[in-house]
């Protein structure tokens, strides 16, 4: 296995040449291309991409891309537990938190398999006893609803997922709590959610893998001092999620504690004890291994050499050849499904913290666009909103679109002969074709020149299994786009200037004359 | 006044040559600049921009562009009555329904601001009246909910003001109602909202100015059917805001009805009874009052001419700088505060809609970018997701920052010597020298190469008026943007052809093969 940078590669070089010769899939899209540019997901998803700016000519070498820079391999080395987040000196295992996809991963004679395993069984077991009426408030009280206090990876992942399947639950008869979530270290995040709650049925779950994230230490404090003024005990009130090695660990402030490892970044922790606890509480057990089994068919789905076999990297050389050759800065992620509201600022952390480099994984720079920006809202809503831009905008826009047949709860009305669910399919279908083929007209103002290039992941109903599948899509996704630019896509050194420079104003010695001015300017 | 091509001015060529010499700000930027680069904005708001790659020179070139593109004298020709909206023919008087900023605005002898003026009147009098329980529901109950059904800017203008707007009315006595939005056409929106409401205490809003929106529509339906199984009368329980035209004025299915005409987009909307009959309902009409005037005293001071004493202006030239010279693709929305959650989707809305254009207000192809992406989270949320792309991507993102010196609730917890508001603005100040100045390194992976640019917009605490006058700082920023670029910034014909082809859907009479094939994938 070699890593070199992608513009070393001959497929860069041969890309970069067929990139001179336009492909116009404006002209080409038919039923016949429709139909041909599928490739099945995992969990009965389906990856269509007939809407993209790729010819035959194009997928061949994409296929050299993924040959070259061997990414399937990196991936199965990855998978086994190769150091493959260099910066840190870490292995990246978050695919191994739902099923061990190969050989165990073992560490000083241990398996972390089993140690994933452990706590997995552990907090669905802490779930069933809430549910059981094991675990109650200091009151007595059953808990009805639990809070999760993280930032973050530990913030949008699992409330994304959260969203993603309440209705699905409610619809089931899974639904056991409410979720809620605590984030942002402005204090009227924290006090508003704690005005919304009834504090004695009330569980809080504490996240932070370091067990040092200073947002997340300012809003357990604040929440304990409520509970205390409340006259309730918080130890009786509040779980942690955190590593071994943290203070957060074995402390008898909390009434269990659940372990996740250095291996798990924050971004792909929601598989982990991180998601795993808020969603077990919320929906069930059941519901999450179904979660978890949706992610390791997707996961096992991307092992496969062939592009137009393996969703997840064909979607990702795709992305990179509307990166590097067709030169987009950014791509839009347009669920048409409100249970998917905030999947795209999921998205947004998953690919920008993990691509979002300008060195290659040994600290070089690197001389070609690396991740773009990420950003979305779902349809039909940004139809009404934003889609004026990617319409008839003078940049183009890739995009991403994702549907399903049905809806999640079914519960659905019927007017001038079509229920919403319909409606909400039409749009999606019309919007493809829309930004595809566009449309000629003599006033400049309506015309749509079209060529705007788009993908669609589709399925039947977003169930906890497709919900794996899909996340899972992506962050692999993410992976193969990290190996082919030959990044460390697992750490996030450019989240720390800014933590050290919070510390320089907090204890005001700020070193630098614009720092204080600012710190001045907003009263510090 | 003439309208010309931005390309066409002498500003534009001089930029052109100016832009060649690169202003390294990332050295320049202490505490003298701090200090002088600070414009004063409406409601005691400031606008800094040190941080922002402008030199002198750079300023002074930017005011000519002001004067060459004749900003003011558009602005006033608008706020006149001109016919400004050239495409559908329009007046655009979104300021009107804030204040009267000159002489009346008269249509066939009729001043339009009286009518502005009576519909607020008269929604100030709804509200109270719900307040004082002269309206009550079916059941004879008090409301305690209303929900606003509507999509676009029927929906996140209102929904960012809310949402901004209620821990300050919490803090300050004035929560009268909650309020819930109901706005994408997946029935799965619906069903949750209307599931988490005591239907015979919620007063519906129906918004739609044509009365023709498709999700509306079918949303209303769909809660009207919830209301009649509850065995509710559904006349009792809606209002509707809309255009005089409509098929829904005067119509006796809702309770009362409020009007907007054809002069005030939908993005434009919120100051008018698209936005005040909800905040009216929610708050008191006192404070949505106090948010108008928040937005006419921003209004009024954009009227100046020296760029350097109207932020607005300013605001607007040093994006098209960054836009058309420093050919920079998007600009982040970064709010130190978590009530403006949703306000980076509503500017998405308003500036993507209004300048995401490819042809100038006669309809011809412009030569040069327009409109930017717009995207933004919350702080310090941002921090730990998409900011390390900000900070060490390989492309430059310019970033726009708002902070508070105060939360709206003032119920904080002291950690570790300093409060949560307190880290809050510390993390900004932070931020924004991290973004300028980076930081050198040996490890490339440590390495912030700085010179991203930001600006700051802050002020003491956000209220009703400093609320107002953030949101028209914005919505004349776009404008004065449009004027620079000649366009017409308020139309939206981009959204036409999806609604062309969705109807073809649903009728079955596709006309394309390939618009059937993906109709037929989605199940349609």
């Amino acid at each position: 296995m070699q890593f070199i940078n992608f513009d070393k590669t001959n497929a860069f070089k041969k890309l970069a040449e067929h990139a001179k010769t336009a492909f116009l899939f404006r002209d080409k899209l038919d039923a016949k291309r429709v139909g041909e540019c599928i490739t099945p997901m995992a969990a009965g998803l389906k990856y269509s991409w007939a809407a993209k700016a790729v010819d035959e000519e194009c997928i061949k070498l994409l296929q050299t891309v993924a040959d070259e820079q061997e990414l399937i391999a990196k991936y199965k080395a990855l998978l086994s537990g190769e150091m493959m987040n260099t910066g840190e000196k870490r292995k990246v295992l978050h695919h191994l938190s739902r099923a061990q996809q190969g050989q165990p991963v073992m560490e000083n004679g241990k398996d972390i398999g089993d140690f994933y395993r452990k706590e997995l069984e552990r907090f669905c077991d802490f779930a069933s006893a809430v549910h059981g009426g094991k675990h109650k408030g200091s009151t007595g009280k059953d808990f009805t609803t639990v809070v999760q206090i993280g930032i973050g990876g530990s913030d949008l992942g699992p409330r994304a997922m959260y969203l993603a399947l309440e209705n699905w639950a409610v619809a089931e008869g899974k639904k056991k709590l409410d979720a809620k979530f605590i984030s942002n270290v402005d204090p009227d995040d924290a006090s508003q959610v704690i005005a919304s709650c009834r504090l004695e049925q009330c569980l809080f779950i504490l996240v932070s893998k370091s067990g040092t994230t200073q947002e997340t230490l300012a809003n357990e404090l604040f929440v304990k001092d409520k509970l205390a003024k409340a006259g309730l005990d918080p130890s009786k009130h509040m779980i942690a999620v955190t590593s071994e090695t943290s203070p957060l660990a074995k402390n008898p402030a909390y009434l269990d504690s659940f372990y996740i490892d250095d291996y798990i970044g924050g971004r792909y922790s929601s598989s982990s004890a991180v998601g795993g606890c808020v969603l077990s509480l919320a929906f069930g057990s059941g519901t999450f291994r179904e979660f978890l089994a949706g992610a390791a068919e997707a996961d096992k789905l991307a092992q496969e050499t062939d592009i137009l076999k393996n969703a997840a990297l064909l979607d990702a050389l795709i992305g990179v050849w509307e990166r590097n050759f067709l030169l987009f800065p950014y791509t839009a992620v347009l669920p048409y499904s409100q249970a998917l509201s905030r999947f795209p600022a999921h998205l947004q952390q998953m690919d920008m913290e993990s691509n979002g480099k300008r060195v290659n994984r040994n600290g070089e720079p690197v001389d070609y666009s690396t991740g773009p920006v990420i950003f979305g809202e779902p349809g039909t809503n940004g139809q009404h909103s934003f889609y004026q831009l990617l319409h008839q905008g003078t940049g183009i826009i890739p995009l991403q679109f994702i549907g399903f047949t049905e809806s999640q709860k079914g519960d659905d009305v019927s007017v001038d002969g079509s229920v919403s669910q319909t409606k909400l399919k039409a749009n999606l279908a019309a919007q493809i074709v829309a930004f595809a083929k566009g449309q000629n007209s003599e006033d400049g103002n309506k015309e749509f020149i079209g060529g705007r290039p788009s993908s669609l992941i589709f399925g039947k109903r977003l169930t906890p299994l497709v919900l794996g599948s899909l996340l899972a899509h992506y962050e692999n996704k993410v992976m193969f786009q990290g190996f082919v630019w030959n990044l460390n896509s697992f750490d996030q050194e450019g989240v720390q200037l800014g933590k050290i420079l919070t510390k320089k104003v907090l204890s005001g010695n700020f070193g630098d004359d614009a720092l204080e001015a600012y710190s001045k300017l907003l009263g510090v």
